[in-house]
């Protein structure tokens, strides 16, 4: 299909619901990145190698030079936000990152703006804020996002637009009849439906647009039939939800870990502490709830108690959220984990990462937005589950269960772009370099 | 191939240079797995499940009834130590197991005494013992190795044997010209060559005989092309080296997530306590360095800072084993690792383990054992390299990269066990579900 | 005042209300330390010394070679609980202590079963129970526990009892009108009071006695003016609150070392998983309040922020217990302490305290029970504030300060012992040493 | 004696030998604190209080307000150096104060500029400088020392000096005939003798002029009969040896916790890593040997297994520092406490410090340096054990107990001030409150 990739030319809009820290830290980083100042690390795009061939041919070129992405010298971002102060102040509120390493590309940030943001205290309760759309109703409010997005791609000259979701998290949402068909949901938007969510306003604003949308909360937002429905009419790419980073980044890589080797597991207690906006945002249950459910799933996928209940059947899963302001945006988790080894003798691990939130998020902000871009022009459309890889809780087709083993996830990601691109998928199995051992023998 | 593979008929013989902790720890375990008394977690081949097919066909069967291995009735254990205690007391002395666990089964464990071991005091400085071989040369002690094993083969009325050695880190020995071909090995034998050490003498007598060969240790022991020469001519596999377990174990679970998220690396250090017989063993210089090569070689493979040098190029890797005798067994690791994020900024992750040095051994030489005896019926000789996930420092063909990656180790031994039994290798890709959601609508 | 202490002759009851994980690891305890089977560590009256005189003279006898205390052997116990089963079953279902241990003393324990319990559903939601007394009132159901102190007394010929509250944490009462005076306090008794808490009804009866009353929960129980008023007219030294064990006995440990050398704390944030009965009762916000309030109040005694502002003035301190079934009573804790140092540069501890929630309790209770005896024969009444050492929330004379720092409290604790038996209380000056010295040249 | 302390006029010199890490983040510091731009946070004598009288009265004054000492606006820093760098280009290299802070202060720092160092590359094998002292013998760079301090004397106008010891640990030594007498010392500086180490000269010529001398690395330096004979003569007063910080600090904060509690420990393991100067010194054996005797002694004077075997008889006890680069003055440690209670059942404490050496060690110099020159003032010479508190591993009188738990020490500091002022000695007896309740009844 390599043939068929559109190229990746003219600029790219990369909009954000949500400028807070997750998306400040993307743009000044980006900024910085393009003067030389910082590096991109944590990017796979942009620091990441992929191997082709055979583990003798040495063949592993970077994934932006192998496949078409855009280049961040291309990328023009832009953003809604409940508050009305620029990026560079917004940035500076977050204290992310450094104010010298801010000043250094303060002229970009102040020149972006948020636009009046779709807001709705009763989904985001800790929260307030007065840079707000008015309208008559839920349609009404994504009529205006998509004259936002318009007029953004005019002003701008943007070839192309991915909308990344880094607002908060928003309260609890079962999925429900509204959900159900594009037609019940737009009649949800006409009749301001209270469980659209104004997270689904911004998405299906895009998607009607052929704007690919990515999720970076653990809102429902896309995961609902009719804007999958939506999406697979106009041919965009969607894919969610909630970046993975932190302790779930944690849990997704020792897990399989801990599974490859058949270790049991009773306990597993999960602690973080934090102090910033999101953290004050999760100290209301309601909201925490949204997170919890995103939290707990991935043990489940990962071990299968269902096959192996002698060893998973029984875990004791918990997981809590701390408002701490002492940290700021420096999240710090810590894990305790039993497991239980041969004859079931028990051991323990305990895992106490000191990690920063948005600096976690953003680089994986960045290649969401460019490897959506890249769907779009491959001409795939609907959920992408190819970048599961990104998310603690990945969208997949009904009935599918979601793959949350980050090394899985990965082999998915790497095996799509080499069969984006016409290379050999690889298996590891590797035996014909002993067999030409026997021959030479 | 999966035709070729001939049955598991009749017995299966486990001998084991070094009848300690990691030995005695396998032997009670078997005989309480097969009186239901506990179940043998941590051991792939008796508790994992291997997927095959598509994701939609949920075929997981354990690999025990997917792959044709010996069963655990039919195993039948033996071995060689410096002490002439039988199992049951040196299970007590190895402090492991509960005295409950033992008492269960120790008519079957005092059943089993140790042969005279072959042994050097310069290999292994902080251990003596007088249950020993004496010969006018290495090549006499070799040859009364091969008496031992046909012996034990005829008394027990095995099938098949495997060697599996379980016992101490010998001093640190440089590969040179006595190990190059077959014919200088031999030579250095019958004039007590000193860079000839026990463990290879072991491993000579059960690679002549074509008994399968697995190396539980760091040593060098067959990963010398005279061995493996030696190996190919008489059709036996053989595999090392060093079970991989606790902190290394950790270590190739770690950071291939941080690897697979362009995450930077500036120190690791990894700190270890332990008090059993290898903690005292590991506290002479000499041992320690054997140990050492083997567990800092890992991050090296994983990371590839060759290609990545500004995210692992700098990196301080520091590993310290101390001897401290209140934890006996239970070993402990503390590592701390200095990561770095998005534009460079530094983040921490501190790991506790908590474990129990032969509870995650024991399974692991379950596991070679019965593969490597698999592998024999499958007329797989020499370098197994697909037995890679058991080991901190895999012995690979000549010029080829050991992957220390545990996930890429897993999908390799998973794909072999696919390929031998005639299944289709899984890549991930999954592209095809999404297909047949377009095709659908 | 040594000449007017009565000697402690006769037996000695301790009568516990709640016979659960503390109660019965302290009775088998006893009965094991008295048949030579281990040592009641942790218990300053049994293995503590204390130092008399200077340093030079090397008098440092046993503490209870040095008061006049009961003997372990002279120790008979009883108890009440909501539930029939005996200590040794009650013990067997605490799972604190090894079958074997509870076997070698069974008949001792099976000897004791627990009176009906005084029980309120509504203090204790998470609990229920049918082993209970039924009354018309309150004062009906506290002349009841009367009775059961007086057959005690009688049935087991002690010549003194004391009683230590070991149940569980009740719901959070503030002190009110009720509880101002004698008079208004058995009003209420008679009136069902809604405030008037199962302890309380204990104490009353203990109390009104002339029986020590030692609490070893947070309840509010004795700390009240009507309690204290009956104490000082019966004569009876009384004690609470909550035994400092686990993470408040780290913190009153810790936390006078940091303010010991002015190093400045911004935020303490303290986390606690235990899985036995108490972890259960906690889990409940009305019962966990009354449990927060005691682990709270610890830092700002010790730090003074009133005097410190700048040091102290804005710590962010917060304390959590989760209920993690896979622990039992293996209580963990994990504690993030941020603090800062010379020109404010921030530093952090963690501490993981992997305790034994009955094991560390024990002992206190034995320790309080011994003492709160020797206070009644030394002829000291009311509220025992050398006893402090021993408490989360030290009960004081009203207008006092409680001392939390633990090493304060033990100088407290020690000097009170001198101060009985005539010996030099002790100040660490010292100078004169050095004199000495001086004078020698 | 408060009216025999001669009151504080006129400027005080600090001189110090080394002016790396910690010197530097003093001066600076100071120089920072003078203008009110930090607060000297973990300085006893800047930011602690004194409690005085009874608990009700209220009386809690700073030190520096309750006795006389120097102010910071006195204070004059000096020093010498192997290397030649002024000391802000030193303060810049430590990489322990930001540079911004350092930038505020910079003509400050720039002004001080090491004198010529006594230099013996045997003592200290990694380290090198050629700011070095030439001369015939011992004596003679003693003599030039004495010179030195004159000189610095006269050129800043200073009415009294101090000397603290800030250079590196240097190999270590055992007290010797050298060290016997006086004459026997000022034999063997004429005569060069081995184990008279740089740090001693500088103790000599300071003694020698009765400027107080402090000894902030373990070092033997004045703990040797003769130069207490010396101080003694001069009126001078000493003490050393070792700051304590970091670890130790900990430990002496906790060690004392357990003991109180009268709970048992089998082991503890410390292990540090710090990428400093001083770890790069500590790196040779030679050297470290000299930190562990300093660090391994504390345990032993708190627990005192020789009172109380079954507690503390057994304890393994093993201190490891490691060069870790990345860390640089960020120094960590971890420590793994076995500790045990009630019939003897484990617990574990582990403890993660991320500290920062220098921080916790420039208010410790700073508070010796004001306390040393408050002893001088007092007429008190020779060691002075009250400033224990400050020492990993104190001086004391011949035959005298070090004192290493810290809250003792906190004690004997205090009443050691209140004794200068005529205060009375707290000894927390506190039986009067209530006495006067009981009155009041």
């Amino acid at each position: 299909m390599r043939e068929l990739i559109q190229p990746a030319e003219g600029k790219l809009g990369i909009v954000m619901p949500g400028l807070g820290a997750v998306a400040t830290t993307l743009i000044a980083g980006v900024e910085a990145v393009k003067r030389g100042l910082a590096l991109p690390v944590g990017s796979l795009t942009q620091m990441g190698h992929i191997r082709l061939g055979k583990r003798t041919e040495n063949r592993c070129p970077r994934i932006r030079d192998f496949v078409p992405l855009a280049g961040l010298d291309d990328l023009v971002f832009g953003g809604w936000d409940v508050y009305s102060d620029d990026v560079y102040l917004a940035a500076r509120n977050a204290r992310v990152l450094e104010p010298a390493m801010l000043d250094a590309v303060r002229p970009a940030l102040e020149a972006i703006r948020p636009m009046t943001a779709v807001f709705d205290p009763a989904c985001v309760p800790n929260l307030d804020g007065d840079h707000v759309k008015h309208a008559v109703n839920k349609m009404a409010l994504a009529e205006a996002v998509v004259e936002d997005l318009q007029r953004f791609r005019r002003e701008h000259g943007c070839a192309r637009l991915v909308m990344v979701w880094c607002g908060s998290t928003e309260k609890y949402i079962e999925p429900g009849d509204v959900h159900a068909t594009l037609e019940d949901f737009e009649r949800g938007l006409r009749r301001n439906h209270p469980d659209i969510a104004p997270s689904m306003i911004y998405a299906y604003a895009a998607i009607s647009l052929g704007i690919p949308f990515v999720n970076g909360a653990p809102n429902l937002t896309c995961d609902v039939p009719a804007l999958v429905e939506l999406a697979m009419r106009t041919g965009t790419p969607i894919g969610g939800k909630d970046f993975k980073t932190g302790q779930t980044l944690m849990k997704t890589i020792l897990a399989p870990g801990l599974h490859a080797r058949a270790l049991g597991i009773r306990g597993w207690f999960s602690s973080n502490i934090l102090g910033n906006r999101d953290g004050l945002v999760l100290d209301h249950p309601d909201n925490f709830r949204t997170k919890e459910v995103s939290k707990l799933s991935v043990l489940e996928d990962i071990l299968r108690p269902d096959l192996s209940p002698e060893l998973y059947g029984d875990i004791y899963h918990k997981v809590r959220i701390n408002y701490y302001p002492p940290h700021g945006d420096n999240k710090e988790s810590w894990d305790n984990i039993d497991i239980f080894g041969w004859l079931g003798y028990p051991m323990q691990i305990k895992i106490n990462f000191l990690c920063r939130d948005s600096i976690l998020a953003a680089p994986v902000a960045l290649d969401l937005a460019l490897f959506a871009d890249l769907a779009k022009r491959a001409g795939m459309s609907g959920i992408q589950e190819w970048l599961s890889f990104y998310f603690k809780s990945p969208q997949t087709a009904p009935g599918l269960r979601p793959e949350h083993d980050i090394f899985k996830q990965l082999i998915k990601l790497q095996n799509t772009l080499r069969h984006m691109m016409g290379e050999d998928l690889i298996t590891h199995l590797g035996l014909d370099y002993y067999q030409e051992l026997t021959e030479a023998l």
